[in-house]
């Protein structure tokens, strides 16, 4: 199985990592980063930057695609590179997936007109002005296409399509070896849950909250 | 602040970008990946490079050190530039972390003697053997040294060090922004809850788990 990770400067770098951390542990799978140029890419907290080993144009007919997220991905959205490549590889893929914000990209491409899928929480309105119909879950599967919650749904949406391609086994095999026990020390991690002073910080920097 | 993230050939690379990704958060807090050597280093899934920004030599008196872990720690717990650094860093640190087999490299370096921590949970017997206090927990502080279990766990212990260091309003604005509200698929993300074959699997397979 062909997994292609799609980086991107001002990409949240744990969506692409922890989907790629559980994903690349399946037995037989061949993990690609890959990027409109092959080389480093700098994430949107500018201190780390992953390296795509390959260009858009040599990562082709991937089994699996992942679409991280960030606030990169307005650039990615208008690059036609990147919005035409996403439509040839969606035509022979298994699975076409996002992470976070990745689903914007999804969307601008044309993949979810029509299609239930979700987003980072502050974007799921944006997820709907460009022709998806957004719900607020963790991880969505409609078709062939499964989108991931804010960044660190990733690895969750990767055990679950580890479990859809290998079987349970496998995806708790793997959920043991990252040790994937989560044990947040807050309960804070969705807007339905948090303090609501948490809640309005992150809603009034936003850049997907338009004045009303 | 000033936070160093090691990197190395044959990391765990979520156990480093999962903390990074709430610490670089921080306000104020500026993040170096650094390494032996500056440049790109492959993870130990063989698909993604990290890369460090600077060499050891210019990570010099960081505020927070972060050691992941990964296969690729024999070889770091072997090499005299890594703990020389390491240790002399840990003389001014505010704080001294480290994810998964992270914690095996702060024990070559003399760090835990004595020392209440965690690792990955394959690894807490080699870390008895280094010196330090082994416990089955998911983040461990003792003194100015926290620990982490597997790679995943590097999420929960920088929320926890967020908090120590801003304040619980802070870590939960964090919290929110990379939406961490985990939904793991299976409950097998620690040996006690994890079905009998799987643990069994793992232990089969693992470099700790020595001829008895």
């Amino acid at each position: 199985m062909d997994v292609a990770i799609l980086v991107f400067d001002g990409m949240t770098a744990l969506g692409a990592t922890g989907a790629y951390e559980v994903l690349s542990r399946l037995p037989g799978c061949n993990v690609v980063f890959t990027a409109t140029d092959a080389g480093p890419h700098r994430d949107a907290q500018r201190a780390l930057s992953l390296v795509a080993d390959v260009a858009l144009d040599e990562a082709t007919a991937p089994d699996v695609v992942v679409v991280p997220g960030g606030p990169g991905e307005i650039q990615v959205r208008h690059d036609a590179r990147v919005i035409d490549w996403l439509r040839e590889a969606h035509e022979t893929t298994t699975w076409t997936t996002s992470v976070d914000t990745g689903s914007l990209v999804l969307a601008e491409a044309g993949l979810l007109d029509g299609m239930t899928a979700t987003s980072h929480w502050l974007a799921l309105d944006e997820l709907g002005r460009l022709g998806a119909n957004p719900v607020a879950e963790r991880v969505v599967v409609d078709g062939k296409i499964i989108t991931a919650a804010g960044a660190s749904a990733g690895i969750d949406m990767a055990l679950l399509l580890a479990s859809l391609v290998e079987g349970d086994l496998v995806a708790q095999q793997i959920q043991l070896s990252i040790e994937y026990e989560p044990e947040p020390p807050f309960d804070a991690g969705s807007p339905f849950r948090a303090p609501a002073v948490v809640v309005e910080l992150a809603r009034a920097t936003s850049r997907f909250v338009r004045t009303v």
